[in-house]
């Protein structure tokens, strides 16, 4: 029988292989003491299974709070695998989620515990179709080849009317922009109706694709109730929208299937609350896992911050997750990583260095918007960096000779 | 117009001024350069706002990495408050939940920060119905008064046949049980699907109820996808079952709420994944927040640890989490807080002198189904816990009384 298997990375007071057998122990048939039905064959079938512990280093302080330890005990870190049976729950991925990620954060037996990768088995490919656009049907929905898609982030994130943000798009769009999105904050504030935004946005991009042949893409941040975002989602489509956003953790699995399995729009997955998931280095989920259960339910973009972005994650953890994004799952569509947060062109340079992919939504909000010679300026620069380090010149070199990124350089550079 | 105030526990090496408005700044109309279109009038109506300020302890090392300090900084703690306009984001749950607890977790400015509370204005309660049921409609469902409902979880928590799991049932509700329910990790394993563990169950529940006109409430893992749970739901509806249970971290809101909005069964939430959000002191979401957006969404039921459980949970946090289900939101019903974890009756005496309520749905899963007597005596024996406390009397006179209570305490006593 096929089985699923979660690596972790554990930190306990307690011997390693006690430890891990709590873990599996906890999160399949077993309980604090005993209980009558706890046969050795449903055992057999349904215990989750320690597969592999690799040792690590062991520390003096423990990284959270909460076990029980002896005074002066020394707190073992190490990497293990965990595995159950498709049968215990089969493709349900809310499930598939409280049994990988529930109750075990909870054990006492643990002074950390964090969710490093997921491996699936190929049954879950007949099950789930993963995302319908992802990085092909990206691009290709916005006309974009041999570079990676240029987006940008309405800004302010709140407070502009439908008008004032249909007029920045215009601008956008003119200056050759491929991607739009609302911020997360936007949805519908009581100036900036959804409707009204979607008729005011779309006017623009309709118009401007029919004199250019080119159709810019925008994520409208539909994240709300199931119903709502249905509704939304429907009036999108009516619209001639080609993207819908959705902010995955607030939402859920759930309700964000349920919006990818429509089937008719690209989604874009706004992962904001990561940091709470991600941050701490001994709890919760790194991203090579989160993706994967994202792709499942099928989000065809997903955020993995940016090279020197304005947030605390490190660049190597960055180019972790734009490789995680890349890697294949099945033989399904990967997502697009869409890089932002402090992104104003000069990150490129490192970023081409370090991932030697185009396949990206590049994304920059301050970057565009606040450059000097306004955001036509600030799209035109960050096309100009990008053809510099796929070119292999460097920043300097770049910014000599295309002006527009030079000014970028002016004026963030110091950032 | 109306502002809903969010209060987070923070730690900076910044000024706390400095820091707090960071935070305001990002989660509203700000970015990391001033943009065109940024008018005073547009900050006046949609910026967020920095209420309080409350300085507590500075320590010398970081409570989580990730931010830019000097060597040799102090971290400061504050207890600070926030605010947004409602025009913001309307009733909108999910960007709500991304303005409190969106990208402020990974702002480099802190080193902490947890979301304590959120005070919501009046204008929800016409927005949000909350829970359907909660506290009194959880009890006259299951024919309780006077005193805690008192319930069990299936155990193994996998691994059972729909005939095995219902035996159990009758068993348990033969012994005057209140309130069953499915494992986390149980929704449809491959020995056990969905709908045949319903047929087995209720016809057990609705036999005894017939005869004896006592209906044992059985809470179904329906967690799974959308139109999966929804079809499940009308399943339950149609065999005569009174609840349902969602792994609300793992469904989400959207998907949880729209569970809650078909109003009619009551909807027992496991928080499964908690320890995620809230083992680490100064990272993620307090209880008495959570519970909150959770009410909002509808849910009836939520699980709160117990006294003395086999987690990390300190007797005080689960005290507290009790008495924030226990407050009044608006003039909704209260969720009935869920007791569990570890529980077999000895904890009744302090539970009770603790919170002084018997508003409360009573977990025991081992407790119940390992006794010596079986689990008739397990049954008996927490109900007898239960009057022993709200008698006044102790664990040991209640011990002496009781001979069920007595054999608990032999067996679970040194727990």
């Amino acid at each position: 029988m096929e089985r699923i298997i979660a690596k972790y990375y554990i930190e306990t007071p307690y011997e390693l292989e006690k430890a891990a057998a709590v873990l599996a122990g906890e999160q399949s048939s077993g309980t604090f003491v005993a209980v009558p039905g706890e046969t050795e064959e449903l055992k057999q079938r349904f215990a989750a299974r320690v597969e592999k512990i690799t040792p690590m280093e062991s520390v003096s302080e423990p990284a959270i709070p909460g076990a029980t330890a002896k005074p002066g005990a020394m707190y073992h870190r190490a990497n293990i695998e965990v595995s159950w049976s498709i049968e215990n729950f089969g493709y349900n991925l809310p499930v598939m989620v409280s049994t990988l990620q529930g109750n075990l954060y909870e054990i006492t037996q643990f002074t950390g515990l964090k969710l490093m990768d997921i491996e699936l088995p190929s049954s879950y490919a007949d099950n789930f179709i993963g995302p319908r656009f992802g990085i092909a049907g990206s691009k290709k929905s916005a006309g974009v080849e041999g570079r990676p898609m240029i987006g940008t982030i309405i800004k302010p994130s709140i407070g502009l009317s439908p008008a004032e943000t249909a007029a920045l798009v215009k601008t956008l769009a003119e200056a050759g922009i491929d991607f739009v999105k609302d911020d997360e904050l936007q949805s519908a504030a009581a100036n900036s109706k959804f409707e009204d935004r979607v008729d005011a946005i779309m006017r623009v991009i309709n118009d401007h694709a029919h004199k250019t042949g080119k159709k810019v893409m925008y994520a409208f941040n539909l994240s709300d109730e199931v119903d709502n975002m249905l509704r939304r989602y429907e009036y999108l489509v009516k619209a001639g929208a080609t993207c819908a956003m959705v902010s995955i953790n607030s939402v859920g699995l759930s309700g964000t299937k349920k919006i990818c399995d429509q089937g008719e729009l690209v989604i874009h997955g706004h992962r904001n609350g990561w940091g709470m998931l991600n941050r701490h280095p001994l709890l919760g989920i790194e991203f090579p896992a989160y993706q994967k259960i994202w792709r499942l339910a099928g989000v065809d973009q997903l955020h993995v911050n940016g090279i020197a972005n304005k947030f605390w994650e490190s660049d190597d953890s960055v180019v972790r997750s734009i490789e995680a994004c890349l890697k294949p799952l099945f033989n399904q569509q990967n997502p697009i990583p869409v890089v932002s947060s402090g992104q104003w062109g000069g990150q490129a340079f490192e970023t081409w260095r370090r991932t030697q992919t185009t396949d990206l939504l590049y994304m920059a909000g301050g970057g565009i918007m606040a450059h000097p010679d306004g955001p036509t300026g600030g799209v035109i620069a960050l096309q100009q960096a990008w053809e510099g380090a796929v070119k292999g010149l460097s920043l300097a070199q770049t910014a000599q000779q295309y002006p527009e990124f030079g000014h970028s350089v002016e004026k963030f550079g110091n950032k």
